[in-house]
C-alpha cells in the first residue's frame, strides 16, 4: 500500500550502506532522528467536514479523516515534515473521485453554486505545494482523477493515444506496450505520477532528448472548466494565432480540470542502453554535454554529475570492490579526485544506436572522456525511478533531503550552479550546521540545461527547527535563482511553494497575461486558490 | 526595386518554357491576362492623410502617396488582384519607420491619445491579409520596422543572437553567417519577411524538420505594448506555468509590436545535400515518408509532391531533354504514369549525413522508391525561393494561381488533401472553368504533415469576376479544411483572411482566452484591428 506519510510503496525500503553512513557523517556530522507521528494520531485531529453534498452527488464524495489525511499533503520537503510530524494545518473537507467527464462537470457545477474551492489531484507527487488545500474560509473539496486512468483511444497511424487524464505512469506505459508504443515521458515521480499532472505542470522527463518535453508530447485533449468544455483538438502544428494547448500546459488547475490528455507516442525501440564516461574535470565534462546537444547527437538521455555528486554516488553505491577497481583505472587514465560522471543513453534502430554511440564516444574522448561501458548505466536504469525512497532511508538516520532545480543558458550555467551551491552550503553556518551539496545536469538543450542540486542537512532538535532550516535554504536560494537568470522551476512547477518567485521571472506583463487567463476561465477564484498567483 | 504591385525585386523575371504554357493550355484552356493599373493612377487616387502629428513624430511618419500605396497590400491573390486593378481599398494614413524601441513607444503612445489604428508591418508578404488597413472610422498608422534590422547580440556558447524584429531573412543569415552560425529559418517568403514577422504569424521553413518551426527557434524578446513594455528572458526551458512567449507567438500584432527577438542559432553545417527519390505510387511514398519522420531519420528537410504536382514540375521544368531521359529511366524501374517525387535534405557532420542518408535510401527502398542522386535537388535548393515569382509569369498569361494549405494528422491527410483538391478542381465548374490543382506535403511530423495544394485557374474577363473565382475557391476550401480536422493555417497565420474560420478551429473557449489577451493588453482595440480575431 502506498505510504500515507512519504514516498511509495510501503513494503519497498533502500538500505543506507554502511559506507554511505560514513561518508554522510564525515561531511555533516551524525544524524538523531526525529520521532513520527501515527496515522491514527494525525486522523483523530482531522475537523469535521464542511461539505454537504446532496443525494446526487453523496456517493461521489469521501469525506472520512484517512482518506482526507492521504489527500492533504505531496512531497515537498515542508509536505514531509507536516506529515512526519503531524502538523498538516489545512486539510481538505473531502475527496472526490469522479469516473467522467460528466462527473467532473457536476463537480464543477455544485463547487461555483456552494463556492466551494476545487483542488485537483493526479499523483499526489508535487514538490511545490500544488496540491496542499489553503484557509480561505471556504470548505474544499480535492478531485483525485485516479479512477480517469484507462486508454481511451489509439490512433497507430499518427501515434497519438488519448489517455484519461488520471493515468499514473506505469499505466501509461503498460496499455501501450500492449500496442508496441511507448509515450517515453519518465519523470523520476513516474511510478506515481500521472498524465493530467504532467501536463499541469509542465513535467519533463529523464529521456526528453529523445522524446521532448510534456510540452512537445501533449497533442490535445480535454478541459473541463467552469465556463464550458475547453475541447484542445490535435494538429502536427498550426500557425493558427496563439497555441490554446500552451496556455492549459503549466496552469496547475487555475483554468479547469484536464480529464483526457492526447498524447504522441514513438514506436517501442529496437535497441536502448546506457553508457557512463568520466571525465577528468568539470570544465571538459560540460563542454562535452554541451556539444553533444548542440551537434544533434541522437542521444536520448544525458546526466552529468558534477564531482561531488560523482563522489558522492559512488561512495553510496554500495559495491565497494567494484567502485575501487573503477577508480584505480580511471585514476590511471587521468580521472582522479575531480572526476564527473555523465551517463548518457542510446535508444532507436540498431543502427541508429551505433551510430550515436560512436559519435558521442568521439566528442567525449576529444575532451578527455574516460569511456567505461554500460555497467554503471545498467545500475543508472534500474534505480532510476528508486531515489525518491532515498529520503526515508536518510530520514531514519536524522538526516533530511531536499532538491532544487532550475535552468539556464549555456553562459551562466557555471555561475548559476556555483551560487546555488555556495547558497545551500553556508545556509546553515549562523546555526553551525554543515549542508551536503552536490548537482548534476540534465535535460540538455542547444541554449543551455537544467541544473539539479541535492542537500543533506541534520534534522533540528524539534520539527520546527527542521523546517526553519529548510525554508532558510529554499527561500534564500529561490530568490538567488531568478535574481540570476534561472527559471524557478524546469521541471517541478509552481504550485504554492515557487508562487512568490513567478513575478521575478515572467515581469509585470507576463503576470498580467497569466492572470487574465485565470480570471476569464475562473472569475470567482474556486480553482486551486493561490496555486501558481496568489 | 521591390515591385508596388507584386513579388519580390522588379528586375527579376521567371520564363514559363514553351512546353509548361502547352502543359496549362492543355489543362484550363489558354488564358487571356487583363491589364495593370499604373503606380500614377494609384497614387492620384489615394486620399488625403487623417493623420497630423506633432513636431516630434513628425519625422517619423510619411505621408506621402506612395509609400502608402507600397504599405496597404501584402500577397495574397486580393491583394494581387487589388494592386493589378488599382482598386486597393483602403490605404494607410502614413507609414512610421521608427529605429529604436523608444520611437515604437512614442508611436502607441500617440496612437492611444489620438485614437490611431496601428498596423505593425514586417515584410508586407503577408497571404491572409495582416497588414491591410481597414475601415473603421479610425486613422490608419502603419509601423514598418525595417529600419529595427541588426544583430544586437550573439552569445555564442548559449547560440542565442537578438536581433532587430524587422531584419529580413537574408540579412539574418549574413550577419549570422558572419559569426559562424545558422538560424536555419527559410520559409518560401525568406528574400522579404522578417523575424518578427516569423514570430507574429508563427512562420515555419522549409528546413523545419532540423531546425524547428519558429515556435522553437523563438527564445523570447521583447514586445512594446499599450501596457508597458514586455520583456520576455531566455530560458532553455522552463516549467514556471503558461509560457508567454506562445501568447505572443501568433499574436499578429494583437498584443503589442514585437521589437527585438533572440533566436537559437546551429552551427553552420559542415555538409548538406538534397537528393530526390521517385515512387511508383503515392501509398508508398506517403508511407515511406511518414516512417522517415517517425523513425527520427536525421533529415532536415523532406516534400513529397504527388502524382500531378510531379508531372506539372516535370513539365514546367524546361530541361525536356533531361527529364525525357529520367522519365525512361523511371518507367524501366516501375515509376511510371503516378510517380511521386520526393526531395530530402541532409545536413550536419559529414558523417551524421552519411549516416542519414543511408538511412533515408534503405526506408525508401523498401516502400519502392527510386533514388536518382542529388541533380534534381540541387535544382530545387537553386529555386527554392522563387517559386513566388511564377505568379508574375502566369499572369502575364491570363492565369491567377495561388495556394492554399493546412496540417493535419496521418489518419487523415489522404481523405482531407482529397477533399481539398476536389473542392478546387471542380470549384468553377458552374462557370464553365477547369482548375489545375496539385499539392506537396512537406513539414513532417510524426503525427500528420502539412498538406500544401496549388490551385491555377484562367483570369476572368474583368477584375470583379477574377475575383470572384477566388473567393469562391478560397472560401469553400478554407470551410472544407476547418470542418474535416486541418487547422486553418499551417504557416501562414491567421490575418483577415481566415479569421473567419479560427472559431471552429479554436472552439468558444479557445476564443474566450485569445480575446481576453487581447482585451486585457489593448483595451480600446488600437491594434491591427480585425486581425486574428474580428
Amino acid at each position: 500500500m502506498r505510504r500515507w506519510n512519504g514516498w511509495g510503496d510501503e513494503t519497498f525500503n533502500l538500505a543506507m550502506p554502511e559506507q554511505g553512513q560514513a561518508f554522510l557523517a564525515d561531511r555533516i556530522g551524525n544524524g538523531s532522528p526525529l520521532a513520527d507521528a501515527s496515522l491514527e494520531s494525525v486522523c483523530a485531529r482531522v475537523p469535521e467536514t464542511r461539505l454537504s453534498p446532496g443525494p446526487e452527488l453523496h456517493d461521489l464524495i469521501d469525506t472520512r479523516p484517512e482518506t482526507r489525511v492521504r489527500h492533504a499533503r505531496g512531497q515537498s520537503l515542508a509536505d514531509w515534515l507536516a506529515m512526519r510530524s503531524g502538523e498538516f494545518g489545512v486539510f481538505p473537507d473531502g475527496v472526490a473521485c469522479p469516473a467522467s467527464n460528466e462527473e467532473v462537470r457536476q463537480l464543477l457545477a455544485w463547487a461555483a453554486k456552494e463556492n466551494i474551492n476545487l483542488v485537483p489531484y493526479g499523483g499526489g507527487t508535487s514538490v511545490a505545494g500544488h496540491i496542499n488545500p489553503v484557509d480561505n474560509g471556504r470548505p474544499v473539496l480535492t478531485v483525485a482523477m485516479g479512477r480517469m486512468n484507462r486508454l481511451l483511444d489509439l490512433d497507430p497511424d499518427s501515434q497519438i493515444a488519448t489517455f484519461g487524464a488520471g493515468t499514473p505512469g506505469p499505466l501509461v506505459e503498460s496499455q501501450l506496450r500492449a500496442h508496441g508504443f511507448t509515450l517515453g515521458h519518465f519523470p523520476q515521480s513516474f511510478e506515481l505520477s500521472t498524465i493530467g499532472g504532467w501536463v499541469a505542470a509542465r513535467s519533463s522527463g529523464q529521456q526528453s532528448l529523445r522524446y521532448g518535453r510534456i510540452e512537445q508530447l501533449f497533442a490535445g485533449g480535454r478541459v473541463e472548466t467552469l465556463q464550458g468544455t475547453l475541447t484542445l483538438p490535435t494538429f502536427p502544428a498550426s500557425s493558427a494565432g496563439p497555441d490554446i494547448r500552451e496556455m492549459v500546459l503549466g496552469s496547475e488547475g487555475r483554468l479547469g480540470l484536464i480529464t483526457e490528455v492526447k498524447a504522441r507516442l514513438t514506436r517501442l525501440p529496437e535497441h536502448e542502453s546506457f553508457h557512463v564516461v568520466f571525465f577528468p574535470d568539470w570544465d571538459s565534462a560540460r563542454t562535452a554535454s554541451r556539444l553533444l546537444v548542440q551537434n544533434r547527437t541522437q542521444l536520448s538521455m544525458l546526466r552529468l554529475s558534477n564531482a561531488v555528486e560523482t563522489e558522492t554516488q559512488l561512495a553510496l553505491a554500495g559495491h565497494s570492490r567494484l567502485i575501487g577497481m573503477l577508480e584505480r583505472l580511471l585514476s590511471l587514465r587521468g580521472a582522479g579526485e575531480a572526476k564527473c560522471m555523465m551517463t548518457f543513453g542510446v535508444t532507436g534502430s540498431r543502427q541508429q544506436c551505433q551510430n550515436a554511440l560512436q559519435e558521442a564516444r568521439r566528442t567525449c574522448k576529444a575532451h578527455k572522456g574516460v569511456y567505461t561501458g554500460t555497467r554503471l548505466g545498467d545500475k543508472w536504469a534500474a534505480k532510476r525511478f528508486t531515489m525518491p525512497y532515498f529520503r526515508e532511508a536518510l530520514w531514519q538516520m536524522g538526516y533530511a533531503v531536499d532538491t532544487l532545480e532550475t535552468a539556464t543558458d549555456w553562459d551562466n550555467v557555471d555561475n548559476l550552479l556555483g551560487l546555488i551551491e555556495t547558497n545551500l552550503r553556508d545556509g546553515l553556518a549562523d546555526r553551525q550546521e554543515k549542508t551536503h551539496v552536490f548537482t548534476h545536469l540534465s535535460h540538455f538543450y542547444s541554449q543551455g540545461c537544467s541544473i539539479y542540486t541535492t542537500y543533506v542537512f541534520r534534522v533540528g532538535n524539534r520539527y520546527e527547527e527542521t523546517l526553519a532550516r529548510w525554508q532558510k535554504l529554499k527561500t534564500s536560494t529561490s530568490e538567488l535563482i531568478v535574481a540570476n537568470r534561472g527559471t524557478i522551476s524546469h521541471q517541478h512547477g509552481v504550485g504554492k511553494d515557487h508562487a512568490p518567485f513567478l513575478p521575478v521571472e515572467k515581469g509585470e506583463l507576463g503576470m498580467l497575461a497569466i492572470r487574465s487567463l485565470c480570471s476569464t476561465f475562473d472569475p470567482d477564484a474556486i480553482l486551486n486558490p493561490e496555486t501558481l498567483v496568489k
